[in-house]
């Protein structure tokens, strides 16, 4: 089968590689839709990083592997001891492999698992080839009103739906988002539906800044031309924000969020770092600001997200800029989202377009 | 009068100085035991930091300025409109200064004050005179049992007190403490007091090892002779310390400290970072760990350590390695905790020997 698969960095092919076989307690699928992911691209650029180089503690799995965690698609058969899926049923998948034996998993935190492994990037093969096997209980049934296009956002709206229930972040509050790229758009919506006050959102790209308004930020702000401080401040009458999402992961960035952040405030990270910050831990102290690591999803937010795009209290079409054919995944994917940054809120590939 | 006054970096001199008048809501107080922090020695090698080289925006004061914020003494007179207190009686100081304007102390957060200010390094006279003013809200009545030297550790336990009152702390957890100087004893003391299970401390310097052993610590690590992280691992099954308190800020031991800190954990700054430390913040992230910072104490914190100290909850005489007189504040003080880091805790003043 077709498989667009990672071999190190800048180096991702669309290869001929063998069609896995369904085993017991197994589902085969038929991937639909795949989202290109920013930890993909980091991979792509400057991997591996989560791929591994030696046999994964969980899967065994190391590189060249299949990539694509983002994804929807159509059962094509079920395992043995497999019941609560049929073929021709239309799923989303939850990539996150967990070894349920060290101490996150023991304390219920298996999102947090010191052995995390992905499909698509370590474990199993990932959405981007023309058919998928994995556990059962990666596969979640899609509700008639989820487009499978939708369906293959699930995923990073899942980590946005995710940092904002471990926050403190109640109606009402004014809250700060560094970064409008998708993870930054998804906290946005989140914010909306959950019902926030101002939405403010840091960002210095001009497609980003404009997808952000519509999703529903309140005020833009462009940190080359207005101080970030001050403008959180005057917008929160002197106060600072609330809470403040960080999805950018630029250490000036989150510098200047420190003094926009309120007495008691939270930040919450969910940037993956390319480099250590030098972080203002005084005026942290100072202001007793709680700083806090988001990551990933456990499973409620994962469901949360379809049960909120299933009532359609989250309407994130607008976040695919692109849908293009697994063929031209290198070019008008990796690369596009290299070059062309701004672009590009999400692209999709169309696994069975070809 | 006397006074120790700070001139400048590396120049403390002990002056002649005008006595202060008593005003109306003001108490004049003759200070009896000065504890000489690690912020004045701050401001001694490296200041002024604290110390304001422009009138502060609340007490109007610039340097040069008389030291010393941890303090006991007698009450010699009182101001008109004072009534809670009288000349003898013996009292603490709570050298905290606030604007109540900001939006922290309108948020009830004075101790986060944005415009905070001390008594001893930013406002009115400090505790190394043999006399000093001030409004009576900072002077705090001494229960008989309390000696005037004890009396002046009050608000450095004041400082413990509070960041373990503030962190999610229950009896029971295990809780790794980086720094066995004045402050991290302070933690011990208030964490053995509240039922710690296993206290680990991780210090360099052979007194402070002996010392935080003395107060409670169950273990003392290295880091130089054995792996930090590995050895909490250890002791605590695999799972990493619930809580770490920071009171070293130093920035190999906190990057240690964070994969020693157990899933959804919590680590608390007390510290006073000279230089902002590079944060291992994908490794926080991913174990959920909340970084949060303390500042200073609350009114509550400072009246828990009095009773505490007052039913003999606390017991930190042996604290005081030194008594000095005020004459010796500079040779016998300052310049022996820069020299001699390790053969001293806490140096207290006796300003009415001289």
């Amino acid at each position: 089968m077709k498989a667009a698969q990672f071999h190190g960095r800048g180096d991702i092919r669309v290869d001929q590689v063998e069609e896995p076989r369904c085993g017991k307690g197994q589902v085969k699928m038929r991937p639909a839709y795949v989202g290109i992911c920013g930890s993909d691209l980091h991979e792509f650029t400057a991997g591996p990083v989560l791929i591994p180089e030696e046999p994964h503690a969980i899967t065994g799995t190391k590189y060249p592997v299949t990539m694509g965690h983002e994804f929807s698609g159509i059962v094509e058969e079920v395992g043995e001891d497999v019941t609560r899926l049929s073929p021709g049923q239309r799923v989303a998948v939850r990539p996150t492999i967990f070894d349920r034996t060290c101490s996150a998993c023991k304390m219920g935190l298996e999102y947090c698992c010191e052995n995390i492994g992905f499909i698509g990037l370590s474990g199993y093969g990932g959405g981007m080839a023309t058919h998928v096997v994995a556990p059962v209980e990666h596969f979640y049934l899609l509700p008639d009103t989820l487009s499978l296009e939708v369906a293959a956002l699930i995923e990073p709206l899942a980590v946005a739906w995710h940092a904002v229930s471990i926050s403190p972040f109640q109606a009402g509050d004014n809250v700060l988002v560094l970064g409008g790229g998708a993870v930054g758009i998804g906290v946005v919506q989140v914010l909306k539906l959950q019902g926030a006050k101002n939405i403010i959102v840091a960002e210095l790209m001009e497609n980003r800044k404009r997808l952000a308004q519509e999703f529903g930020a309140t005020v833009i702000v462009d940190p080359r031309e207005d101080d970030l401080t001050q403008t959180v401040r005057s917008i929160t009458a002197g106060q600072g924000a609330d809470i403040v999402f960080d999805a950018a992961g630029v250490e000036s960035a989150l510098n200047s969020a420190i003094p926009a952040c309120r007495t008691h405030g939270t930040i919450v990270n969910i940037a993956v770092w390319e480099k250590q910050p030098a972080i203002r831990v005084n005026e942290l102290m100072y202001s007793e600001i709680m700083y806090m690591g988001a990551a990933l999803y456990d499973e409620s937010a994962f469901v949360d997200v379809i049960e909120a795009l299933n009532n359609g209290q989250l309407k994130p079409e607008k976040m695919i800029t692109n849908k293009i054919k697994l063929d031209d995944v290198v070019e008008k994917g990796f690369e596009a989202l290299v070059e062309h940054k701004d672009r590009h809120c999400k692209i999709l590939v169309d696994v069975q377009a070809g």
